[in-house]
């Protein structure tokens, strides 16, 4: 893969770990938590797996690929929940996450 | 500081991470996800500051002393919210919150 | 999978992140850290990645299996470098790897 | 603190934390490896706090000023270190350290 495909990679997970974060939080503070539980559920494993695949990318390890293709999947997870929500913290997290899912399959391959 | 009281604390900063994001994800899991807001929110921070310590002490780091008086206010804070919760994960976080406090705070003198 | 599997595996993962933690730091007090270099950075990777799966498994993630996946490779790698040396802290971390590789495999399936 | 502030803050953290990790990926490559020892270790450090740091910014936590004063003190030692290394990746995690240990000051106050 080249190296602007993982730089581009790295910039979208650091992105994407910054609004699952800020969604999360954001989403606590919503008059209808409830009904935002699977958002923030997904919002920390995004968050969580997207700084972990930073560093891997960062490091230049081997394993970025395959770890990229798991990260994929739940970015496009979150992405989809977040998306179903109207807050602007909701649809500029569901950007990135989308955003990243693809940048992640772009390592992956 | 002794052995022990290193061991004590990286053991107390596991186990604690571990019970905030059990009990994080529990939360959202509630009838009444509004009222574990404060919770959850104190939940992420504590279990991502607990894993970094654990990080810090198994490496032997120097900053680990330093790192630890802010970990020991963010486990009591996190402690104090989570014990005013019925919850079975909240009063399991609250113990292991208050434990790894106290060990944070030795490991800091 | 069973409670005990998921149980195990968490434990397993906090427990192979310390060792790994702890390995690298001390790879690089080695007086030949040359020779230690490809240990340090599978250490890393490897720390990394099990804090990350633990809290996964800590907030019952359904990601969790797919990601425990690539774990139990990146152990695998991690575990049969740490084996090739002769450091204390090499042979307890390799023993480590090769647990979490295991108990990362049993929840994958 | 302001907006701008806290913003620029995240973005420093991220920068850091993506710099010593490759920093750190890069030491263990030279051919001096055992000269690099100290610059890996804070590397370590450094990367792994910044990314924690990064975490309670965009969470917006209350903890995040109290986390910057170790964070800022932690990314002045990995800089002063990085800094007394010619490698351009060292050169560059010495300059992004110094940013962020800035950018933590202005937070803290």
């Amino acid at each position: 893969m080249s190296r602007e495909t993982h730089q581009a990679c790295l910039e979208a997970c650091n992105a994407c770990a910054t609004a699952c974060h800020h969604c999360a939080a954001a989403c606590l503070g919503e008059s209808d938590v409830k009904m935002m539980a699977g958002c923030i559920a997904l919002d920390m494993d995004c968050a969580a797996l997207c700084q972990t695949v930073a560093g891997f990318l960062a490091r230049g390890s081997e394993s970025a690929p395959a770890l990229c293709v798991v990260c994929a999947r739940v970015c496009e997870a979150c992405g989809q929940e977040c998306g179903r929500h109207a807050a602007d913290h909701c649809q500029r997290c569901a950007e990135a996450c989308r955003r990243c899912a693809e940048a992640c399959r772009q390592m992956a391959t």
